[in-house]
């Protein structure tokens, strides 16, 4: 799937040139402050699809409208350890950092909180938010629901989002534990490149327009839910459960309801809605206990022994890795990438990026 | 996969048999309850491999006294909304309702109750402890670790339990969302049953010796995580989250490390992990909104078009109507259930199960 790298640019200089597009599209600095962390470190992390490659996308949604980016969140807290922030249609990025924020306050005090956001948008990588707890010391869990892309198990046409589960948990001395995932196997993201080059995609992952099962990316019409035509009862239960506490909770609108993200539309809000929760490691038995099973745990996981050429890794090892790489040699743009941010710069006004 | 179904036995006969069994072989009264309510819970829904079946082999566990019959459990509220309980190496489900009410107790109060449970043992299905708390009102979530048969992604050999996520909600008017599944395609179980009748099993669920793909159960030498071999990092992931969530918050051993529920050892307890959440649905917003976003999600989910000769289920609709059928009729025993419940009677010197 590698495109032809154009050039590299530095993490700073993304963060430096995502910021200044999104002041210059009128939001405010906290609302640039959040898109620009999540985007970044989605793109530090390997995953461009959630990270830099969406700005163009995002211009657009606050020039439409459909986005506010100045918003002026609100948060309800209902209980001791549970709460409702109302996102105003801002970038979800913003209410995805605030809500963990909120959460990690109630998890201080009650050992669990929880923050179900509603009118919100589209956040990005739904790790970004976990991550922003394991950070903190705290263990994170983030899910979001999304449009229609999904059949449920023995459907014909989507149903779900990809609803993502992101959990993430520290580790003493190391990078967090971050498990970051569609409820389907692959995203709608690959149907689309793999119809670009004309590339047969895997068995088990997409159906035609009819419910039956295609490799053919241009007879794709819906994605499957993890576990393909035999077991997709479960991934399709995830996005459930994902669909339940992030649109339910609070009244939103689900899934199967939802604006498509890349429609026409650029004025309407979505209303997507969002869940987090975060939860003290030593609120159940103690830190120090916690840490140590920890890492008896990640220990074993790594030393199993692997297929011939392959490497048992722990969720998230790629991710840091990819992290460092790119750190210290900057961030791939590909041609399309490329053109699209000097076309941003150009159209408002900005000095284009420094690349390496 | 249907053996020859022998006899039937109503469900009220099966409770006192099975409590029967259980106090005949020491335990408590408590413990009989709460083995009783979870196996024929599962096995109305249609699931006796985590109902009826289990009784032969929780027998040999009291006996050889791997299981405490007459446990002491100990719980201990360390915040406002976690708490840790000490199963005292007794029935899995004992502490798992135990385990759900406190989180209930926590939830009513602070919006959200989470408990860890440790030194437990098996405990049947996981959806029995989410179905008690959307039972009673709240959206429950039930958690397991188990002893290695599931391989990681591009491992060889097994490492996780087939760690199984249960997720219930309450529904007005109607019986609880339930999704209740393990973190691998197919269970162990099926794996025998296929070996027993030389059946092949589907392609993508099960590796040999060598980590290499099989559809000979003969050559089974471990699971896939869901998501077969392609996408088995999603299912290796969450069954991960599983184990962090049950073993490593109390310093419980993890999966890889515990004897296996079917070895020879029936003395040693375990130190199986569980974890426990419950949330009240009026939490985040009120409980109106609540039901009326599950009333419109699930109309949706319903309505959704179907393959040929197929029907789009919700989570849970599946097994309301194995019960609604196994109330009227009676649940059905195979020949080796039979057998098994008879000698288990004559062996305890007890009256055999009165069959329909």
């Amino acid at each position: 799937m590698s495109e032809h790298i154009a050039a590299c640019i530095a993490v700073g200089e993304l963060e430096d040139f995502i910021h200044r597009v999104l002041l210059r599209c009128g939001t405010d600095e906290a609302s640039a402050d959040a898109v620009t962390r999540a985007l970044v470190t989605a793109s530090r992390m390997g995953t461009d699809s959630h990270g830099l490659r969406l700005l163009p996308h995002y211009v657009q949604a606050l020039k439409g409208g459909r986005i506010n980016g100045r918003p002026t969140l609100a948060f309800t807290q209902r209980l001791a350890a549970t709460g409702y922030l109302d996102a105003d249609d801002g970038f979800g990025h913003l209410a995805g950092y605030r809500a963990i924020e909120h959460a990690i306050d109630m998890a201080e005090t009650a050992g669990i909180g929880a923050v179900a956001v509603g009118n919100s948008s589209h956040f990005g990588a739904a790790g970004c938010y976990a991550l922003a707890a394991a950070r903190r010391g705290y263990i994170g869990l983030s899910l979001c629901n999304a449009d229609a892309l999904v059949s449920l198990h023995q459907g014909q046409t989507p149903f779900h989002g990809t609803n993502p589960i992101a959990f993430a948990a520290p580790v003493p001395d190391s990078p967090p534990y971050l498990l970051d995932m569609a409820t389907s196997s692959i995203p709608w993201n690959r149907v689309k490149q793999y119809r670009a080059i004309d590339r047969t995609l895997p068995p088990n992952v997409v159906v035609d327009a009819h419910g039956e099962l295609t490799t053919d990316p241009q007879q794709a019409a819906s994605l499957l839910p993890l576990g393909g035509a035999d077991f997709g009862f479960k991934g399709a239960g995830l996005a459930g459960m994902v669909e339940v506490l992030s649109a339910t909770l609070t009244g939103m609108i689900h899934g199967f309801r939802m604006l498509p993200m890349t429609g026409e539309d650029m004025s309407t809000p979505r209303g997507v809605g969002h869940f987090f929760l975060v939860m003290h490691p030593g609120a159940f038995s103690d830190r120090e206990t916690y840490e140590r099973s920890m890492q008896v745990y990640l220990e074993d996981l790594r030393a199993q022994p692997a297929l011939e050429g392959r490497q048992v890794l722990a969720p998230g090892d790629r991710e840091w890795r990819c992290q460092a790489r790119r750190d210290a040699e900057g961030i791939p743009l590909d041609t399309a990438n490329l053109a699209a941010y000097r076309q941003l710069a150009e159209t408002l006004e900005l000095a284009p990026p420094m690349l390496v």
